[in-house]
Formats: C-alpha cells, sequence, structure tokens
C-alpha cells in the first residue's frame, strides 16, 4: 500500500528544489553502494569490484562489453561522479536518484536512458519487494543502477561467466536486453504468486466464505493495480527501444525486442483477466453472504411464525378469567394442543409450497 | 481456471533460461511425437507417417504442398531438429514449445510463424479442453505443430484426400488459411456451448433462482473471459498475415482472409454481448434473491407484528395480581377475544394498504 | 434471446464445410422462393413475377434499373444459380445463405455486396422480428435476398411505380441507398418500441415497483443489446459505400449516404442513451425495493421493540411464586399497567427521535 | 424524459416518405412563423419584419450582413419557399423541419447548414426548453431557423443594434459565431442550475437521506444525461466548421471558434464530473439507507436478545406444575429477578464488546 | 464542491456579454493588486514593486530576461491596461479575467499564453485551495496574473536572486518552464495530502468501519476528481507548447519540458490508482457493513430461534385447563426442563453445523 502512493511522496519531498537535483528518496539505508565492473568478449569476462567510479572510467576496455553495475543510490555522491566521469544530463541522473519513478525511456543523444521496477518475492514468500532499477546504454558500455543488492540478473551473470547463451557473443544492446527480459520474467513471477493466491480464494469463496475474504480481495487487488503499474508503462519503453534509438540497438537484437514485447503484452492481458475475475469475485463473495443471510433469516422466519401463533394460544389459556368455560371441558387441553399441530403444519406446508424448506 | 493463469507458470518455469532456450511447459505428457506428411496436388495426395525430422527433408516435393503435423511437443528434440532441417530462428522454436503463448503472427524473413490456440469440447461435453497450434509456413511447406493427437481438421484432411473442394487446387497459403478457418470454426462451437448454458442458466435464474447460479454464473464468466482472450488476437493475427506477408499468400486467398477476419469480428461481436448478459444476469439473480427475503421479511413481520401484541394482552390476564377487577366480570373474556380480533383485523388491513398483502 | 446466440449456432452448424459451401442455416421454411423483378427508368416501370433466374437473365434491360428480389434463401438451388448467371464469387453466396451474418459490405471487382438485419415488429407489436436482407449491386442490376416474404420496402415500391420522389429518375446506387434508408428507417420505428416500452417501465418503477419489473427490464436490455448489435455495425457499412465504390455510387447520392450515416449516428446515440437509463432504472428499482425493505423493518422492529418488554413484564406478575408481595398490593396492576404505558410512550419518542416514525 | 426518445419518435413517423421531404415532426402548434430581416455593416443596422421569403429575397443587400430569422418550423411551406429562393438542396431542408435532429454542420458547395440545440430555462425555473435551431450561411446572408419566438440571443441583437462590440463590423461568419457562443453559454446556464440541484441533493443525501432522493438523482441524471447528448456533437460541430470551411469563416474569426471550442471542451469536462457525482451520489445514498437499516435491526436485536430469555425464565415460573419446589422458597422471587437482571446486564456487556451500543 | 461546479457558474454570470469582454468572475475580492517586476541575467537580479502597467513598460530590458507578476485579477482595469501595453489579443484578456478557466495553452503570433490551476493547502492543512495562474510569454518577457497574493514560486524567486540553478543563466523560457514545474510539485504535494488520508481511511475501514466513513470517502472522492480535472488538460498544455511554440522555446528546455511531461503522466497514474482504491474501498466498507448486519442477524436469530420454543413450552404447562394430567406428575417438572435443555441443545448442534456459530 505505502508503495502505491510514494509517487506523491517522492516527488513532494522534492518540491521546491530546482530541476535536475539529485535526491535520494527512497527508505533510508546505509552502507557504501557497490560497484561492479563486469567486461567480456567472445573469448572470456571478467568481474572486478571497484572502489570508485573514477577506477573504472580507467578500466574501460573500448573492444568489450563493459556493464557497470552500482548497487545503492543513496549515496548520491556516486550518481553525480557517474554523471561527470560520463558526462550525463542532470536531469538523467536526477531520475536515477528518484527511485520512485515510472518505467520510462528516454534518449540523450547517443544515450539510451531507461527506469524500470523490477519486482521480487521477500524471503518469506509473501511480501512483494518493488526495486527501481535504471539503465544507461552507451556504446558498449551499460550501466545499471539498484537500490540495494540482490537482484534478478544472476542468471545473466552466470551466462556471461559460463559462456552459455548468446549475450557473451553479442553487444551492449543485447546485454541491455537480456537484463530488460530477466525483469519481465520477474514479472512472470509475480503474476504467478498472485494467481496462486487468486485460485486459492477463489476456492475459498466459493465454498465456504468468511468474513476476511473481501479484506484478501481487496489487498489482492491492490497488488494487482500495482502490477499493473509496473508493467504498464514497459509496454511504452521496449516499443520506444525499439523505435527511436537508431543504431544503439542492432538488428539481431531487434527481434529478440520484439519478442520481450509480446511477453509484455502477455502480463498485460493476464493482469486484466485477473481484474475481471477478481471483480467477478467480489461479486460472488457478497452474493454468496448475501445467500446465507437468506438462509439466516429464513429460519428464523420458519421458527418464529410457526411458534409466536401458538405461543399466543398458549398464552390465551394462560389467562386468569374466571368465566373461561373452555379451561373446564375435559377435552379441551389435546383439543389445544391438537390445534397446535394443525396450525404448526399448515405452515409447514405453506413454508413448503413457498420452496423455504 | 487453471487455464487461465497458466500463462504466468509457464512463463515463470522459465525465467532464468537465455532467450531462445526451448522448454516446453505445459502438462506432463508420455509418448512419442507421432510425426505425418501431407503431400498433394491438384493430381492426388498422398500421406505419411514419419520417423524422423530428417526424413520429412527428404520426402519433400517442390511440386507440391507439403504438410508435416507434429503431434506433441513435449519431445524438445524433435522440435530442435525442425529448427535444424529447415533452418528456423531460435525465437520461433521457443514460442513453438512455449504451450502457453498468446496468439500471434510474427514473420521471420521468408517465413511466417503463427501461435493459435484450438479449443474442442471434452468427450463427456461439458469441459472446454485447449490446445496449442502453431503454424509455420514458408515457400510450399506448412509444418503445424500440435499438443497432442487429436484436433479440428479432420475436415480438411478429407477434403485433400478426396479432392473435394478447393484446397487441393490452391497452394499452402491456402491449406494455412483452411487450418485456421477450421480453428475459428471451433470457436463458433464452443459460443455456440457456451451460449447454450447461458440460455438454461438464463432461464433458471429469471423462473427459480437457486443458490448455486452465482457460481455457474462466475464458472460461464470464467469461460468467456478465457474464450475472450483466446480470440481477441486473433484479430491481429489474421489482419497481419493480410498485410505483412507479401508474396506468401497469395491474392486469391486474400479474399478468404477477409472473411475470416469477419468471422471473428462476429465471434468478438458475439462475446461481448454474452458478456453483457451474464453480468445483467448477476444483477438479475441478486436482485431475485433480494426479493425473495423481501418477501420472507414480509411474512416474518406481519405474523409477528399480529401475533405479539396479541400475546401481550393475554400476558396481561395471565398475571396474578389479586385486584384485577377484569377477571372477574363475566364477558371479559369474550371481550378480550374480541379486541383481539380487532386489533388483528386492523393490523390485516394496514398491511393491505401498504400492500404488504 | 435465441437470436442473440444464434451467430454462434449458425456457424457451428455449419463448422466443418469448406469455405464457400452455400448453406442456409436458419429456421425451417417450406415454399418455393419468391423471385419478382423491377425495372423502371424516369419513362415507366414494370414488375414481373419470374419463374426462375434464367428468365431474368434473358429480361434484364441495359438501359433501365433492374431490381431482381428474392424472397427466401432456404432455397439454396436459387441463391447458387444466381451465383453462376452472374458470375459471383462464392463466399459472397455462403454469406446470403447464412443468415447469421453480422452487418457488413465488401467489394468484389465491380460487385458491391451488403448484408445488413431487417427489424419489424410482429403482428401482435410486441415481438421484434429480424430478417437478413442481402444486397448485391452490379452495374444497373441491385439483386436483393429477403429470408421471407414481407418487408419495409413497401414505400420504395410504391414511389417507383407512382413516379413520385427521386428513385424512378435516379440509377441503381439510389435504389440501393433507398432500400438502406428504410432498413434505417425501420430501425427508428424499433427504437421508438423500445423508447415506448421504457418509458411504461420508468413509470412504474417509479411510482410502485413490481417484483416482476427487473424481469421486463432484463428483456428490454436484451432487446436494446440485440438491437445495438445490428445498428452498430451498420456505420462501417454505410461508411465503406462511401469510400471504397469508386464509380458503383454516383456523387450525387453520396449526399443522400451521408445523410443516412447521419441517422444512424442519431440511433447509435440514442441506444447508448437508452443503455444510460436501462441501467439506471435497474439501480432505482433496487434502490426502492431496499427502501421498502427498511420501511417493513421498521414497523417490525417497532412493534417488537415496544411489545416485548411489556410482554415480559407481564410475564414477571404471571409467575406463580408464593412469596411476591406485589401480587398482594391493590394498586399493584393499575401500576403495572402505568409502568407499561410509560415504557410504551418511551419507546415511541424514542423512535421519533431516530426518525423512524 | 419525453425529449430523451423524441429522436426514434420523430422518425418513426417519417419512415415510409422519400428522402427529402420536408416534414415538421415536433409539438403541434399554430400561428405564422414570424420572419425578421437584420441588416448592418459598420455605419448602422436595420430591422424589418417581412410578410414573405419572397420579400426577403429583394431587400437583400450585398454590402451589408442580412440575418433572416425565422420563428416557426411548423408551417412547412415558408421552409420551401426558402429553399426554392435561395436555392438549397433538398435534405437540408428536411433538416431543418424535423425537430429531433442531432447537432450537426454539413457543407453544400458554398453553403454551410448546422443544427443545435438551444437550451433554455422555463419560465418557472423549473423546467429545461430544448428548440432546434437551424443555421444556414451562405456568402453574406445568415438564416437561422427557430421552433418558436424567444430565444438567447438577445444580447447579440442588442449588440448589433447599438454598435457594441466587434460583431457590426465582422462579416456573416462572426454573426454566426456569436449565436453558436449565446447557444453555448446557454449551456452553462443550464449546467449552473443542475450544478445547483445536484449541490443540493448532495447535502439533503449526506445529512438526511430521505426515501425520494433517489427519484431525483434518477431525474437530474436524466437531465444530464440529455445536456451531454446536445453538447457531445456540438464539439465534432465547431470542430468541422474550423477545419471544413475553406472561405467561408474568416482567419480572425477562427482565433474565436477556437475559444468556443475550448468552452465546449469546458462543459464536457464538468458534464463529466457531474456524472461522477451523481453516480458517487447514488452509493452514498445506498449506503446511508443500508446503514440505517443496520441501526434499526440492531435496537430489534439488542431488545429481542435481552428480553427473550428473561421472558422464557417468566414462563417457566408461570407453568402449574404441582412440584415446583422453587415456588415455594420464600427468597426464589428476588432471587429469580437477580438471575434476571445478571443475565440483562451480561448481554449489555456483551453488545457494548461488540460495539453495538 | 463549490469549485467543482464554478466553471459553469462563471460562464453563466457572464453569458450575453460580447466575446473578448473582460470580466472578473471570482470570489469578491478588495484591494488593489499587486505588481512586481523581476529582471535578471547571468549578473545579478532585482525586483521592483511597480504602481502601474505603463512603469513596467518603461523599466523593460530587452537584454535581461523580465517576469512581471501581477497579484490579483479582480481589478479589470490592470488586466486592460497590460493588454494596452503589450498589444494583446481581447480573448486572451478574457480568459486571464475568468479565473473559472480550463487549463489550457493556445499560441497568438508571437505569444505564448498558458491558464494552469496551482494548488495549496491551506492554513489548517485541511483544504486544497485552487488560484488560477495566467502566463503571457513574449520573448524576453513573462508575465504572470494570480489571483491573490501567495504562491508557490517562492523557490523560483529565491533561485533567481541567489543565482543558485539553472534558472539565472537562461532565457524567459526556462523561467517560464520553472513556474510550471512549481505548480506541477504542487499537485505532487495535493497528491501526496490525499494519499495519506486515503491510507487512513483504508486503515479505518479496514478494522472498525464507522458510519461516516462513506461520506469521508465521498469527499476524498470529489476531491480526487477535482485534482484529476486540473491535472488532466495540463497533459495537453506541455504538449502543445512542446510542438507549437516554434523558437519561443529553446532546445535545451524542451528536455525539461520533456521530463515535466513525464510528471504529469506519473501523477495521473497515481490519481487512477487512488481512484480504482476508492472504488474499491467503497465496496468493501459496503460489505463489512454487510458483514455486520450479518452477525448481528445471526446473533438476534439464534437466541430467537432457541428460545421461542421454549417459551411455547413453559406457555403450554402455564394454561390453566383443568385437565392436565401432566401437571400433577411428580417428575413433569424436571422433565419438561430436560426436554427444554435437550431442545437447546440440539439448535446449537444445529447451528454449529451451519457454522453460525
Amino acid at each position: 500500500m505505502k508503495d502505491l502512493f510514494s509517487l506523491g511522496k517522492a516527488a513532494g519531498s522534492k518540491a521546491g528544489l530546482p530541476p535536475g537535483s539529485i535526491v535520494y528518496v527512497g527508505r533510508e539505508r546505509e552502507g557504501t553502494p557497490r560497484l561492479s565492473l563486469i567486461q567480456y568478449d567472445g573469448g572470456g569476462a571478467e568481474e572486478h569490484v571497484l572502489d570508485s567510479v573514477d577506477e573504472c572510467r580507467d578500466r574501460l576496455a573500448n573492444d568489450k562489453v563493459n556493464w557497470l553495475n552500482i548497487d545503492g543510490i543513496h549515496d548520491v555522491s556516486v550518481i553525480k561522479s557517474v554523471g561527470e566521469q560520463f558526462n550525463l544530463h542532470p536531469l538523467l541522473l536526477e531520475d536515477v536518484a528518484n527511485s520512485h519513478q515510472r518505467a520510462k525511456t528516454e534518449s540523450y543523444s547517443n544515450t539510451v536512458f531507461t527506469v524500470t521496477k523490477m519486482l521480487r518475492l521477500g524471503n518469506d514468500n509473501e511480501q512483494i519487494i518493488a526495486e527501481q532499477v535504471s539503465f544507461i546504454l552507451c556504446g558498449n558500455l551499460l550501466i545499471t543502477f539498484q537500490e540495494q543488492s540482490g537482484d534478478v540478473f544472476g542468471v545473466i551473470r552466470d551466462r556471461i561467466t559460463t559462456g552459455k547463451g548468446r549475450v557473451r557473443n553479442a553487444d551492449a544492446g543485447y546485454l541491455f536486453y537480456s537484463l530488460l527480459d530477466a525483469i519481465v520474467d520477474s514479472y512472470f513471477l509475480i503474476l504467478e504468486f498472485l494467481g496462486d493466491r487468486l485460485a486459492v480464494l477463489e476456492d475459498a469463496v466459493t465454498t465456504d466464505p468468511q468474513p476476511d475474504a473481501l479484506a484478501h480481495l481487496h489487498r489482492l487487488k491492490h497488488e494487482v493495480v500495482y502490477l499493473r503499474r509496473c508493467v504498464w508503462p514497459m509496454r511504452d519503453v521496449v516499443n520506444s527501444i525499439m523505435r527511436d534509438t537508431g543504431g544503439t540497438i542492432s538488428d539481431s537484437t531487434q527481434i529478440f525486442l520484439r519478442d520481450l514485447y509480446g511477453h509484455i503484452i502477455q502480463i498485460m492481458d493476464s493482469i486484466e483477466s485477473c481484474r475481471d475475475i477478481l471483480s467477478g469475485l467480489t461479486d460472488l463473495y457478497l452474493s454468496m453472504i448475501s445467500n446465507r443471510m437468506n438462509e439466516v433469516m429464513k429460519v428464523l422466519t420458519i421458527i418464529a411464525t410457526i411458534f409466536i401463533p401458538l405461543t399466543f394460544l398458549a398464552g390465551i389459556y394462560g389467562m386468569n378469567f374466571e368465566m373461561m368455560p373452555e379451561l373446564h371441558w375435559p377435552w379441551a387441553y389435546p383439543a389445544t394442543l391438537g390445534v397446535m399441530a394443525v396450525i404448526a403444519g399448515g405452515m409447514l406446508v405453506y413454508f413448503r409450497r413457498k420452496r423455504w424448506l
């Protein structure tokens, strides 16, 4: 929930600063950002942990793909020095530091800048952790910024290290695509997670609706809305990359981006179905509750309408009038009981006719 | 229900693999895929059951239409060898193996690749069976992949064998169209199946709404949503085939594709109407239930409001006070009964005025 | 209702046939189709009832407008012979025979083919009768297919016979427009019919909502949805005719088509308003019911809460304990009655404060 | 309400007539149409009341702006003679006479034809009066048709007479704009009128919802829907005038039309907000009612659940068994009363825990 | 609420005036408008408080950026004299004075005119204050009109004075952007304010729904609708400025405008999510209420159905018939109590089976 409105908060806390101010707006974090540089070509790959951005500059290899990954954007000085070293536009750096961006792609002369949301399940498998990942693609250098250590890029690193797959023989654009693909894959995992919970809820509502079901539905809807907000702009992102970037992305990578675009459409499709089912489920739940209340009311009505007249009859003969001739008739008591049985029986027949029984 | 979110599941289980990895993600199946090659021209048609993809390569006839059908995509090695023999893009093969694709068409140089969902009713006529069918059209060769044996193409095979209809005198593009047409026809059958169930439900809700009606409505809605998800992208598929493929589809086949496009629009139209009716039916059902509860409440209220005051009156004269002069009046008992009758009558008049009776 | 899903049914019963198969899918009908040929020019008009399609071919006059009308498409042989005589595409003939088409326009070389739905009120003025009318415009020949005899074209025939209006001096394209205009006029009549019923329902719901109102609303909604499905594609139909057909439609007729287009927009507009009102009416109805239940509950609550405590009090002094000193006090009975009156009065004041009375 | 479906009615009553038939379809009116001709240029302005359309023809001044206003379209002969005098297309005249048109603009060679709805409040300030106004702009002649006398153009006439504002120095196109502007201003007044009523309803629903509130909401919704139907097409109207008319509208007037367009967008905006608020208000109302019923139910439940067990207890000791030892214990009566008090107290504590009190 | 329909009111009170009439339509205000002129270039900045518009004209410096800010548009003479001094179009001045404009941008030859809404929180932090700000950008002169003193531009003034940020070295176009940016930042603050209140409401509804929650939801919805109406047109505004204005906005500022555009999209996104959550919350609230009523009903039903039959039984043996043999059996009383216990126990078992307990 907090995440949902954090957009407003982030920007709010920055209001009043000049555009291009690089200010970190996320949760408070400690520790130094971790810089790592992976360099590879068809021949091999090596990873360096760096002390400073300057060191990266020195190590850059023009004939290799250079992937500079920075975990931690709370230390704004690192972002600033990246900006200086690679001559980046201040607005771009501002967007990197502002961890509440909507996913988007922008091109600054020869640089492609992309912001995305990476989603993961927390360790308890119960919570969705969102993290902003920014990409700066500039020739054969790809810079990625993450909010904290831990990501969904492990498989890509493995492929680079072991030389499996296409990535080690391809350019930085393909690396960029691979990372985007890993992020979109993470959406599939979240979608599966939400889909499972939806299926559980659906079973629960259909068989035995509990009062807390609606709160669960509400929370699930919240999360689907959040996922939707992450995925929706990705369509434009991939679309822009495919259309706008001229020579940055090679033609062979374009086919992969087209495939990625298809995946995003597929996720959006599933999300819309989720929303449909969720709203149908809410209706179903309310109707189940209403059905139950109906049943409760019926029981009450049947019991009350049968016994209230009988009790009245018993009350009549419980009156203490002196002159009540029936009281003295010997068969009055069994006759009264008989009348009561007839009334009760009549009621039951009536209810059966009304199909309440 | 499971099918609905299987998109997420499929992709989820593949997360972490490099793009282009050919992995089967559907239900586990056993047995060897069945390969059959149908070759025909105006003069005649013959069908071969093949042992391997290599055999197909050898048998290909340039002057005939070649239709290679493969039942079973769980054996990834077959897909791979098809890819090698016919030099297909890895992403294309990945999509063939991933049985949770959204319908789509893509063109790779001289190859048209199309993924669709084929729907059938199960043997019990109660369940919808969805199966992914992939088409690869490349010159006079059409390759189709199905998940399992059993399909809706029997009529096409008959026409090829017997030489009825236009298909045997036409090219592979027309065969491709014919198979797509058979798939779209299968949607009509499913739509009819759902429409029949909707009509039954509509009758049931209008005449005598049962508590389980809403669960039925919910399930039906589920299936309509699923059908919609299958049909919706078909529009783009046929549209793309009509626009994009240059020389692959001949002009005379274009008219048939236009007709097919019209059919898809018609199905989408009917599905939207179904959804309208379904949502109206849900409202109707809830209102019928509410009407009933209203009626139940009225009976309770009438009985209770008539007898509660009377019972109170009887209670009064059931008190044991020594000094209750009424008890000794000789006409007190009949008078009390009379007063009770007047009260009850007044109530009845009041209720009739209120139109509760 | 049946009509609504008949699209699915029609196509379903044709599934398995090759494209271009001419199969009638509507209700079973008997009798021979009736063929009539009207020929006219500025000088005069004459009508012939024909025995066969061949006869038509012979009678065609190049310097006149020829209107061949065929009532009855259940005899497929007639459609086939029309196809042969005038050299029409098989898909076109298939669409003529399939009486469950969505309205559409297609152009085949020099032929314009249009399918529409003609709506009429039944003899009882209670039911809407839908009939498919197909138009084939080819030079100065217009062929129309209807499902049965009886149509909304009487006025056009009169104008041709009597020479009133513009039609006799115009070409076949104007005749085509005139018939389309008559069909669109029939939608206005149906709209008026539905609007009247809606107004009646609105009055009924606002003044005295009956339990069956919602079923009426549901049926009306059904019919509005059906009308909408007929009208919606007409927009594209007229639009296509205006744009696509090159020389078939003369410029002076274009202005009339533009006017017709305006009428269709107007109907669509009114239908949308109808839907708005209908859905508002459903809400209103449900709220009226809910208001009533509220009132019922209030009466029950008032009666019960007043008398239940009093009855309890009476019950207290109906107990048979030996040691109940109150029973022997001489003023106990009137005092008890007084206490009861005070309680009842207090309750009434409370209820008035709560604004329940 | 009647107005809402009058579109259908109007066209319905014309069904069967040839296109271009000039038939008045509105309410029956009597009296002769009033023709007035205002002629002005920068130098001065004069108004003539005319006897016939012929007289207008004679009086036309080429060097002045001529505004012919006709109040009353029920006398079709006047429309016809206007058509003859100024050589207008029959379809145009048909639209003038049919008072149930949707707002639209059409251009016939050098003539711009526009239909709009003018809205006014009735004398009782309670009802909205809609009237169709048609404009025919042709060079320096502007013809306007109104259904009856009384309009919102008084201010324009004043400006022409007194020479205030820009209008007297501008061309007929500017006069046309000024009249459209007056009509759009009338929508603002109606919007204000509806907004005021909405505010009143909102207060009423929030503080003390009455049963009739929903009917009021429904009526208001009706009127908002009607206003929307009037305003919506005006956007296209102004847009078409700005784009289509070539030299008819001068460049300096274009800026004013752009401003007018902005006003229409603003009204549409406000109408959408109105609809939002209205639908929210309906929900609020239903919930207030539901809250109330909840409160009623609580009171009933509290009273009933407290007294029913106590009454049962009193009933126990009201039984007439011979062998009830408790009846003879001296402290039995006060003890029973004490137990009753404990039960009642316990119930009250329970209800407070449940937060029902 | 008042603000919402003020659009209508404003225009309504102007109806009847010629276009271009400069009339103030907002709340009545007193006092003289305050005119201040800020002039700056890279070298320094100075601010003058002016007595009249004429003084501004004299002071204009061609080699500096001139920012003329006017607080107070209720004194129309000031607006008029600005119009005369700088030769502005009357429609533009009319829009400045009409404080109920929708945000829009228009270009008049070399002048860019923009209207926006500036939102602030009132001093009590409870109310949203909306104020219209108009911008006229013309070369190196930027004129801003505000309704009253107090704005969100303080930070911009500080940056100009102190020379911080980019603004002092940039042109008037960048100043224009900076002010727009400050206004959009103010929307973020309002969004945060609304988001906080939504979160509070969400907690309240989920844990303990109070009857007034819906009214709060309704008010919040009102404000979200209002914010939406302010933000929505801003998208077009920024878009128009980016596209239309030719040389007025320099290329380097374009990048900043693109960033601003992204912010607006982000706000719109958040607003849509807000609306989603709000509507979900309304459903949740209604369901919580319904759940509660259900619980209340259950308690009532359980108590009533248990005790009503028992009370009836007690009533039976409270009858005064002479011939009731049971009354004389010694074990009748305990047996009756036992039967009652069995009935009550059976009921409890039944309710537990029904899962009501």
